[in-house]
C-alpha cells in the first residue's frame, strides 16, 4: 500500500518505521516543508522519497497529516480537494473540533477519519521518530459516523498495526477530555519553567535539580510550534482547564498557609491518582492480535 | 564502621544498601516505628537488627535521620542528648532551618551535620528501597561551619560513597531554592491531579492519559505523612514559590486568551529549561573516585 505522510517528525516519522517494518506500507512518501528535515528523513530511510504535496497525495492508497494543527486546518480542506475518490485521509492532531468543522461540509468528508493518537516525546524533528512510540498507547476517533466504512476501517487497521487501543468519541468531547489530559499538564509545565528560571540565582538552582523537577518540567522543552496552535485552537478547554488548575493550587496554598487538616485532605485526595493510573481500567478493550475491537462509550 | 539509620523507608533504606555494599558500613542497625516496615527491612537484609532507639543509638559511629521532617524536629535533640561524645549525626531532611535552630544551641551542635540528598521517587516504604538511588545526584550540606570538622568529612565521605556531588550553602538558601526547585513541583503536582479528578467522566479520560500525563503527575503519588511536614516546615518559601507559580499561570493563560505574541514568547522562554537542564553545568564539581571536592558559592 502507498501511504503518504504530511510532516516527518517525531509522531510522522515514528509511524512510518512502524507501518514500514510491518509491511503495511510497501512505499512510503513524505511531504515536508524543512528541506533539512527532508533529507534528514530520507538519510534515516524514514520514506522512500520526498514529492511536492500534489505529486505525493496523487498516488497515495492513505494520506496522513503529521503536522501542527494550524498547519492541518490549512492543508486538510486542499487535499480533500486533491485526492482521487477512493483516497484515504487522516490527521494526527491533538486537537479535532475546530478541524472537523473546517471540513464538515466537503464533498470528501467521508474519506476523512479525524485521529488523535496520544503518545509522543518532547523531542521533535526526524531524529526524534521511534520505534514502537505508539504501542499500547491509545487513540482516539472521533465522529466517527461521518466517516466512510472502508476508510474508517483501514485507519482502525493502521492504528491497530501501530499497536494501539481505540477510544471513539465527538470531537467536541475529545477536545474537553484532551484538554485536562494533555494540553493542561502542557500549560502546566511551560508555567513552571518559567516560574522557577525568575530565582535570581539560576546556576545553584538548577545544579540542585533533582529527577522529581526534571521529569515534571520534562514537557516544557516542547515545540512552541506544535503547541501554540493547539492551545488556540482548544481555546475554550484550555482555559477553563487552566482556571480549574488555579483554582487547585490556590486551595492547597491556603491549606498549607492555614489549614493543616485540609492540606492532608488535598494530599491524599491527589494520591488517588495512582489507583487510577496503575491498574488495569476494566472499561478499556485492548487490541489484540488481528481483531480490532470497539471501544464506544 | 557501625552505622544506625533511623527509618528504613525509601531513603534509609537506599542509604543502607550502598553503603553495605562499599563496605562503608560493617554493621547496620535500624530503628523503625512501624513494626511491618521493621519486619520488611530485616527480610530484605536492609539492616543487620532493628533495635529500640537508645540502644541503636548508643553503639553507633554515626546515626541517620531518614524520616519525615516533623520527626526529625522532634528526635534530633534528643538524639544529640544521648549519643557519646565522638558520634557522628547527619539528617536527610528536605527541609534545613527550622530543624537546624531547633539544635543551635544544643552542646553537640558539632556532632551535627544538616544534609539535604537530592534524589528519590513516588515510592515509599523499606520495599521502595533501589541501589544507586543517589549516584550523580546532588546532596546539600548546610551551615559546615557550625559542624566539626572531623564528623564534616566523615559525612562527605559518606556521601561519596553514594556517588553524590556536594554543594554547601545555608540552610536559609538551602530552603529558598529547594521550596522553587523540589517543593513547588510537588505540590504542582497534588494539584494537578485534583483538578483532572474534577472531571466528572473518570473512567474515559484516565484511559486517555499518555506518557506526558503520567510523567507530570507521578509526584502527586508521593507520600502525604513525608511532604506535609515539608510544606509546613518550609511554609513561607512554599507559598512564595506557589505565588509566583500560580501568577506565571494566569500570564500563560491570559497570554492564550488574548495575546498569541505573548504566548509564543512564554512557551520559548520555559524552552530554555532545556538548555539549563540538558548539558554539563561548568559551576558544579562532580564527585570524582576518592577526591571529595568541595562547591562553595
Amino acid at each position: 500500500m502507498n501511504i503518504t505522510i504530511i510532516g516527518l517528525g517525531l509522531i510522522g516519522g515514528s509511524i512510518a518505521k512502524d507501518l514500514r517494518k510491518a509491511k503495511f506500507a510497501t512505499h512510503l512518501t513524505g511531504v515536508e516543508s524543512n528541506s533539512h528535515h527532508a533529507e534528514e528523513a530520507l538519510q534515516l530511510n524514514l520514506v522512500d522519497q520526498v514529492l511536492p504535496l500534489e505529486q505525493a497525495v496523487m498516488k497515495a492508497d492513505m494520506v496522513i497529516l503529521a503536522i501542527p494543527v494550524d498547519k492541518i486546518l490549512q492543508l486538510l480542506p486542499l487535499i480533500l480537494d486533491m485526492i482521487p475518490a477512493g483516497t484515504t485521509v487522516s490527521d494526527m492532531g491533538s486537537t479535532k473540533k475546530t478541524i472537523a468543522e473546517k471540513v464538515e461540509k466537503h464533498p470528501k468528508r467521508r474519506n476523512y477519519i479525524a485521529a488523535h493518537p496520544m503518545s509522543g516525546t518532547e523531542n521533535s524533528g526526524p531524529s526524534a521518530a521511534l520505534e514502537g512510540l505508539f504501542a499500547n498507547k491509545i487513540t482516539i476517533i472521533c465522529d466517527q459516523e461521518k466517516s466512510g466504512p472502508q476508510h474508517l476501517a483501514l485507519v482502525e487497521k493502521m492504528f491497530q498495526v501501530l499497536g494501539m487501543n481505540i477510544a471513539y468519541m465527538s470531537s467536541d468531547e475529545q477536545d474537553h477530555s484532551t484538554a485536562f489530559i494533555s494540553h493542561l499538564p502542557h500549560a502546566a509545565a511551560f508555567a513552571l519553567a518559567n516560574a522557577v528560571q525568575v530565582k535570581e540565582d539560576r546556576s545553584i538552582i538548577f545544579d540542585l535539580a533533582s529527577g522529581g523537577f526534571q521529569s515534571t518540567v520534562r514537557l516544557a522543552k516542547s515545540s512552541p510550534e506544535m503547541w501554540g496552535p493547539i492551545f488556540q485552537q482548544n481555546k475554550a478547554y484550555v482555559v477553563e482547564s487552566l482556571e480549574v488548575y488555579i483554582r487547585h493550587l490556590k486551595e492547597l496554598k491556603e491549606s498549607i498557609q492555614h489549614d493543616e487538616a485540609r492540606m492532608y485532605e488535598l494530599m491524599s485526595h491527589a494520591n488517588k491518582i495512582r489507583e487510577v493510573l496503575g491498574g488495569e481500567n476494566p472499561s478499556l478493550i485492548k487490541n489484540e492480535e488481528t481483531i480490532v475491537k470497539f471501544y464506544t462509550k
